[in-house]
């Protein structure tokens, strides 16, 4: 595929089932696994921001220079909600999921993975026409 | 549906195309367009913060009560990839992706939903057992 028909980006929608219900509702351990997770995918962290629900529950972000990693948890029912949205194609998405579902005691993580940034073809054309073909 | 069978939350992948490019450069603005996006739907705001990069592009996470809504700008192709996950009956994750697309000036925008936290059979037998047929 030419550079120019590819997606600017790559995006994990993983349900992450069976986990450690009590990590999930600790705030500072999401944070710290979510952190975890981006740097040993290889991510550089902008902006961290959690916060933690009552009665139950954490949300949470972690804005990476490639893109996000975000998390929102249900420790009623064991499971958590996690997005991992990279660009470029040094950070892997799937490491990220692999360690952050090992941290959280998941048994198990299933996951979607999405192309974001796809031109369509008429933009694609016009895009070849004015820079070339790239 | 049964109200053990419902998703937990519901997620709009949005591809918002030809929008204003100096908009999208302007985090200050990217970041109002997408809290006021938020509260047209009626969520509660928890936090929120945004970040630019150089030589451009925006990316951004305004966390509510009811999840989150993301952006990542590429001011150069005038394209933004937006999230919007909302928890509960709610909250409309439509009308937040209306609010913005209008505000980015944008052309074009398709997006993509899909459910979140949908139980397996198999789990979701185990908890009409435990719980009786809700």
């Amino acid at each position: 595929m030419s550079v120019l028909g590819r997606p600017l980006g790559v995006q994990l929608l993983a349900e992450v089932w069976d986990c450690n219900a009590e990590k999930l509702n600790d705030m500072k351990m999401i944070e710290e696994i979510m952190v975890r997770a981006a740097e040993k995918a290889g991510a550089e962290i902008r902006e961290v921001v959690f916060h933690r629900f009552e009665p139950q529950g954490v949300s949470g972000v972690v804005v990476i220079s490639e893109s996000h990693l975000t998390i929102h948890t249900w420790p009623e029912l064991s499971y958590a909600a996690v997005d991992i949205f990279t660009c470029g194609e040094r950070v892997d998405p799937w490491v990220a999921l692999d360690s952050l579902a090992q941290e959280l005691d998941a048994e198990e993580a299933h996951a979607m993975e999405i192309s974001r940034g796809m031109k369509n073809l008429k933009r694609l054309r016009k895009m070849k026409e004015e820079q070339g073909n790239l």
